[in-house]
């Protein structure tokens, strides 16, 4: 297989050119190590800015890091994390979130991903059982594993519900951008604003060469991060390199103009092969994702030139996904190859 | 204070020119994240090169995740670490040992920071007590957290003496780099060659952005790695960017160069200081660091200017560190100031 | 409430007069600690002769402990534990599994509170990617958490389904005699004999003061468990007195006539109050306890004068439970409350 | 070897009479399992009589539960625990602290196996330094480890030079009763009245068949507790039975005789050979064991009829210990032998 296209996650795509010129121009002289840099100020500073005066923002290196260290600051030991079915945190983490946090993640019910309200009462029989693990965390992913955005609405409803019950509110944004551009919203309307406490925010699939950031939305959380990110391991010695990208990113709009890009060529995508008979798209496709039912064989025809993921192969169920890069063209090409694999006789 | 100058620590340089153009290039198009990408596989060449062909190389973000996930993958629950008294692993490390790992550390004697191959024995009492950790592994630092350096007959015995019980040798190589050229030998003749099992490969500290890797030197060990690096929140996606910096390390002269400096700047200061009366040169000086005992009105002197590290403040003992990149110029006007600091009256 | 009656659990019960008078002729002079004592000796032979040559048991002081370093023992770091949905390991342990043992439980789909050996193989699709947890192990009770029984060919098909995929089975026995007894087989023909690797044999539910062992049944599997057990907070120093109960039960016929008493009287119960008309048997009463829905005025009537476990509230879903102490007299005036609570108009 | 005679250890002895008597008192009936029963409320009650009014005590198994759950219930991730150097808790607790507390121990230097309050300022330099681990917690024995006791002035100054660092005073009380005895003071006088945060206060080895109880002492503390008693797998389901053993020792003078026995006799069998040439009593016999230094030979000699540790095989430092159970007979017949093995040509 010569030159694939990659349509399997945005975490195939190249870091944005503007993050290589931002790495390029903090590679100048010595700087105090572990954080205390001007580009880890000035991200502090955007951070702000982006979440309101009450954030603070702890970069670290990647997805698992973040999710699994704004959860275990949250958290006592007898306390436990309600997450979505088939929450990235509790199926794709590799079991990090019981080894490093030694925490239970306990799974409620969705639709297309997302997490309601009033799934929360169901976890809270628990409350006060001493053999039972204690309801402290919601965490859910906006945008969801399967594509789809919370809205503004449905997230004040979570955090209330969860607030009332003594419980914090933790959103793994690993594709936060793509969700507030589908939005079309700024970030805080989606997170401080509807109650959000913790943010994992994510840059590495937004067009970063890697980094993210735990972000604490409110005072009073979060006091001994310093603490468990040395502890977990996420603590970078040369921090000036992930707070530049993370600066680079937010201070101006490329985390607007990657996400949109991205969002738009799924749009784009779903909208050239949505009539196409034997496909069915599966989720609404409200971010940079698609997901799609097709058959068997179709699957194994595009396999031959495209990388993406079979997320359920009993059910055909497939996830075409698109980055801030993605060219438009490769998308008409690839909507081209799709409607063909479906097409009998045409191979 | 306006400018300082920085010997606190190599990790306070900026990455090397090269290391940058290595990332500018590797940032083109698609690659399959995780990993599975053409620079993780020259970076794996390299270190077969470089170690010996049995030698399994896994990018990590940071020393703490190289060495706490190295010694993890080495260990049984009821198993401990025998470690240098005050190894970084030990007391720099946040806990994370513990944390993550939950293994426990058991200091040992040093002469110059470093152990000797006799000093394993008074921990074999243990061997075979439940009620007592069993020793299964042994880490040292070359060079050491003292800026010494192990020489090859050195590991070669603590190697034999750490097989000959049943444990195996894992070396925090940080400043593997600097301890080699220190040497003048080849790295596997320091590592591979002597006996080490596993290598904490050091990335940063001699020029990189960010990135380390954990080498198995031996077959057999590590097997389960890639699910230990996940769970260990160490897994970059875009991995790539890890792996392109150790090519451009490796790949050339440049991990040589590099470390050839920074201990040509450190022999150049402690020989323009070493005969500064009121100084003592407090040990050896092999790699990158100056240790110095100082009269604490000469430490306050010289903060007002310079970054640097206070070993021991009750001793009065200092760490200058210099760099890949610490310019000759710097280590002189630095000299000079230290000898002024020493001077009687000269304030 | 004066007097109440217990039906709540079987370890409500005091212990068998038996236990008592082995604990006292065990109270005679000295012997060594820690489990190298002829009461443990003598336990190992018991253990031997009730579940076959390779067994080997460990005393430990509880269920929880008995079930956490029994799975721990059989597990990578990347491991995880595959158990049926709502089994006591997952929802009633605490949290403990996470927390000492680091791993993860994925529930699995139940009849009658059983899983089936169909059901893993939907749990295999994770095998091999390091984003995932491993699947490494099985864990079922037996009796079930609903009281019903596996029969050693549900067992051996589990069991077979898990090796032929590299897993092992464990079995939590915590009622293991009263499933034993109610298909009226020896304890080796449903664990040993069908393919179970480890088990946790349940002694105090059935008339001990308080003992368990982790039994592992093949040769070649927790041969570190001494350590474990010791790391885990489960070895007890004066164990004679853990094993002499162990010993009571199991060298004559006690174990059997103790869950053979409990288990009657379940079916005494579930005679006497089946028919009742608004009452209905829950799940087939195969063990020492009877789940039955009624209504919620029934709940609290019943309330005044017992102790019982509301299983479901929103069901009006409720467990009772007999030991080997429950006298037929307060089965039968229980049956006749259970009965009048139901009948209208009768309060 | 028939019929040894045990000076091993104080858990190598049965359980007092008086505790059988008390476990068969209490085998009547049923009761409410986890701990909400009389004997639990009525050992409750003993303990603020004991310790004062705002203890709160757990019974749990054994003293490594104890300890372990003891200090993690102070602790924070990020926090470690400063200890005498070969506290139990470090060097015989077979890594427990580190696996399932996930915390440092750190030692400190002794002088007759005691810290002094001095000594807790060496370890502060860590104090809110993110790569280090943070000093909360102080833990000491008393009986101390080489059987010698704490005063009162020593313990408060500990305590205070703790709380005027933010840390707190746990003590290991495995010999707490033998040492209040050795000092003629009510338990409370070297626990709750000299400022003692928490407390692992011993049973097993003054005479019972096997329960310890963490006993938090000021009110603010512990108060997740119940949920990490059933994490740490601490919780028995029929406590009475720890409870009622607790009761026992603590309502009337029973703590008190029994420690007084033991420590008599250890002052009986010092005085015995103390003039012995070839002999030297190497600590001050405070508690109830004994640590002599004697020859090889002699070491050899002795173990062919009794039962004890050697402590240090190349000092030849044994370690003899009485029990509540010790008969003086056997106390003077050891004495003899043992100065039988130190005449010369005697053998």
């Amino acid at each position: 297989m010569s030159h694939p296209k990659y349509f399997g996650s945005d975490n195939q795509a190249p870091a944005h050119p503007a993050i290589l010129e931002a790495l390029n121009k903090a590679n100048t002289g010595e700087t105090t190590s572990y954080g205390d840099d001007p580009w880890t100020a000035r991200a502090q500073d955007l951070f702000r800015t982006h979440f309101g005066p009450e954030a603070r923002a702890f970069p670290v290196f990647n997805g698992t890091g973040a999710n699994v260290l704004a959860l275990s600051a949250l958290l006592r030991p007898q306390d436990a994390v309600l997450c979505a079915r088939d929450a990235h945190v509790d199926v794709d983490e590799g079991g990090a979130p019981e080894r490093f946090g030694g925490f239970k993640l306990v799974p409620l019910e969705t639709q297309q991903g997302k997490i309601a309200a009033g799934a929360l009462a169901a976890q809270l029989g628990s409350v006060g059982d001493p053999h039972r693990v204690q309801p402290r965390a919601v965490t859910l992913s906006n945008a969801t594993e399967l594509g789809t955005v919370y809205e503004p609405g449905e997230l004040a409803r979570i955090a209330e519900a969860a607030h009332a019950q003594g419980m914090l509110l933790h959103v793994d944004g690993a594709r936060i951008c793509n969700a507030a551009v589908a939005l079309d919203l700024p970030l805080a309307a989606i997170t401080t604003q509807v109650g959000v406490d913790v943010l994992s925010f994510g840059g590495t699939k937004n067009g970063l060469v890697g980094a993210e950031a735990v972000v604490f939305l409110r005072a009073g959380l979060g006091e001994d991060f310093l603490y468990l990110r040395k502890q977990g391991m996420q603590l970078a010695s040369k921090q000036r390199f992930l707070s530049a990208q993370l600066v680079a990113l937010l201070e101006g709009d490329l985390w607007r103009e990657n996400a949109s890009h991205a969002n738009r060529m799924a749009q784009r995508l779903a909208a050239a092969i949505a009539k196409t008979p034997g496909l069915e798209i599966a989720q609404p496709v409200q971010a940079n994702s698609v997901f799609a039912r097709i058959p068997k064989a179709a699957i194994l025809a595009l396999q031959e030139r495209y990388r993406f993921l079979v997320w359920d192969e009993r059910q055909g169920l497939v996830r075409w996904m698109c980055s801030w890069r993605t060219p438009a063209e490769d998308v008409d090409a690839f909507a081209a190859d799709v409607r063909r694999a479906l097409t009998p006789g045409s191979r």
